[in-house]
């Protein structure tokens, strides 16, 4: 059988709109043989954060090779720069805007490229749709075995790698933590890595409230309080069994918390 | 030409996460040829009985030898069975929590096995997310060919065969039903399946309304009564034309009603 | 490597019933090795204008021999007709009502026949779902050869060419359009088919509000100021930088609104 390439496609279009059908016609146009996955067009508008981290969590599932196209982008039209990026199995397309942090912290990256090889792009590039004019067409080309090397020069991004919070006993006993992400259940992700084996020696302060109960999994969680679990991408979440933790404690995107590791 | 296998996807995961798109890379790893089709991923949180109907409507428009991978289970890590069931024509991966019970009910099963050979699933199992542990490699590997006895012991499931309402004038003339799925339209779908001619003599109590109108298509309908109708499923809906039956009777999803049929 | 026929989906169906993905069961079933998009299920209920807008500035970025499916559909079960329009790359599947208004306008069409062979139709027809009984099977006919000529007659559509309006510092001062889109984003987009060189020239009077600021692009324009901007698909819209100007202005979908030249 022969090999098919996967493009997966992030941005912040929603599907109401026909921004991300544009996208996937102009990739079949040019690389028709291509599988397309929608990672998530329901980004907040313009959140990178949110962005960055739903790319970190996912990519490594996908197949070998795959092409991801991430676009949330306030700066389309004006001179921010396009980047390709490439580590030992994928290729990355994003704005240099920080998307691409967590990628750049936990994979080794192998090259950078600074995508400005207008052969690869459409004919006309509008000020307002670039996913469209250079995204779509620029992924399509690489699916079909164009090297990143002809896409432009080598360059060191604006983006620089950043870390998850990574609380240990042995280090602060107080760590100012952020949600990066509400999931459909409710649930609150944080931008905390946590080794499950701490779970039982940490609270977390969120607006008025103290969580300190834990849970291995959802099911067995003690019902109707809010309860901390290590997520299935290993960061920290906070939870309400069969409820929305973040209806629960009227916690919104982007709010900032304290986590404190309790003395044994 | 090649055969291409289809896996069909129904969750309450959402599409604003990376769940989806996780399970997607997941299958797309080891079944690279595979046709994935989202049945849907709205289903309320955790609602069995949408989840059910949804399924038991689909299913049958669906080419033979589609695998379905249905994921509502609020039973995540707990010990409840993963299902593979088998028909004349589909798998059905699902939680044993009543996902099938109309499949039981109205499909001839012949075989139906628990999910547990771990040669089979990620390498390490979360507790949180067996989808992309379990059920999306398991669907991957039988869309390779996999034989479902490979899975696990053949199994007498918890899930037992539920039927739909099925009112008949020669029988009793109150039934109680419930409403099981509103649509985008506000079409309220209930779990009675209704002969096409025995719309004309029923009723429908529900809050303090009567709905006795009935319509064979939603064109024709009397303008701002709602009315009766035997949707594409078979089921009898509760319509309103070219407005939402849900938000004028202000009704919600799991509500009950009365069906009384008419004396002659 | 053999070709892949690719087609499109545009509904108001919502994506958290099963009907787009019966509609998808349906096309595989018939048409195993296409390639099915979806452009947008989301439109407004019954709303033909948006989906004719959706359509026009989808189209032209897919494949050569894409098929349109179009189905939104207030008339479901009467006696409308079922258009199969054809010009020189693509098919277009819709009801007689409006939805292919601007394909009419904008694209030369060689052959318009009216879909009625029900040798391509499900052997049962409801009189609430021909989306799944009549447009998926015979799209998926269509992908796998048919011509459009086994479809039916020929016929002259209801359907009447509409063009965008197109304003000329050279005719009248003043116009008067609608919103026919409002994006994710909350960009209004107006039915005003704009020269970039007169966005200098014109001015919007919306409920209250006059705008007359414009901008090349989101990222440069003046912030707290909603402001014109043509757009990718070449329509005038009103835009608020990293806002929503629908919020901002509180317009809705459909709103009127005057636009003036301004003399010079």
């Amino acid at each position: 059988m022969t090999k098919i390439p996967v493009i997966g496609l992030l941005t912040d279009f929603g599907i109401s709109d026909s921004y991300v059908a544009i996208l996937k016609g102009k990739i079949l146009s040019i690389s028709p043989h291509v599988s397309i996955i929608d990672i998530s067009h329901n980004i907040q508008s313009q959140n990178i954060n949110q962005t960055a981290f739903i790319l970190w969590s996912t990519y490594q599932h996908f197949p070998k090779n795959t092409i991801f196209i991430c676009i949330v982008d306030p700066g389309v039209g004006t001179s921010r720069k396009i980047l390709c990026a490439k580590n030992k199995n994928y290729l990355f397309l994003a704005p240099d805007n920080g998307i691409l942090k967590y990628i750049f912290a936990y994979s080794r990256i192998t090259r950078i490229v600074s995508v400005e090889n207008n052969n690869y792009f459409s004919n006309q590039i509008s000020n307002t749709f670039h996913g469209r004019d250079i995204f779509a067409p620029v992924a399509a080309y690489l699916a079909n075995g164009l090297s990143i090397n002809k896409l432009g020069p080598i360059v060191k991004p604006k983006t620089k790698p950043e870390y998850f919070l990574s609380p240990s006993d042995k280090k602060n006993r107080i760590y100012k933590g952020k949600i990066i992400h509400i999931d459909k259940f409710g649930n609150l992700i944080t931008d905390v890595l946590l080794n499950k084996k701490l779970i039982q020696s940490i609270e977390i302060e969120i607006g008025n409230t103290k969580v300190k109960e834990y849970a291995f999994n959802y099911a067995s969680a003690i019902i109707n309080k809010p309860f901390l679990i290590v997520g299935s991408s290993g960061l920290l979440e906070i939870s309400a069994q069969n409820k929305s933790a973040a209806k629960k404690l009227n916690v919104k995107l982007n709010s900032k918390f304290r986590l404190l590791i309790k003395k044994k």
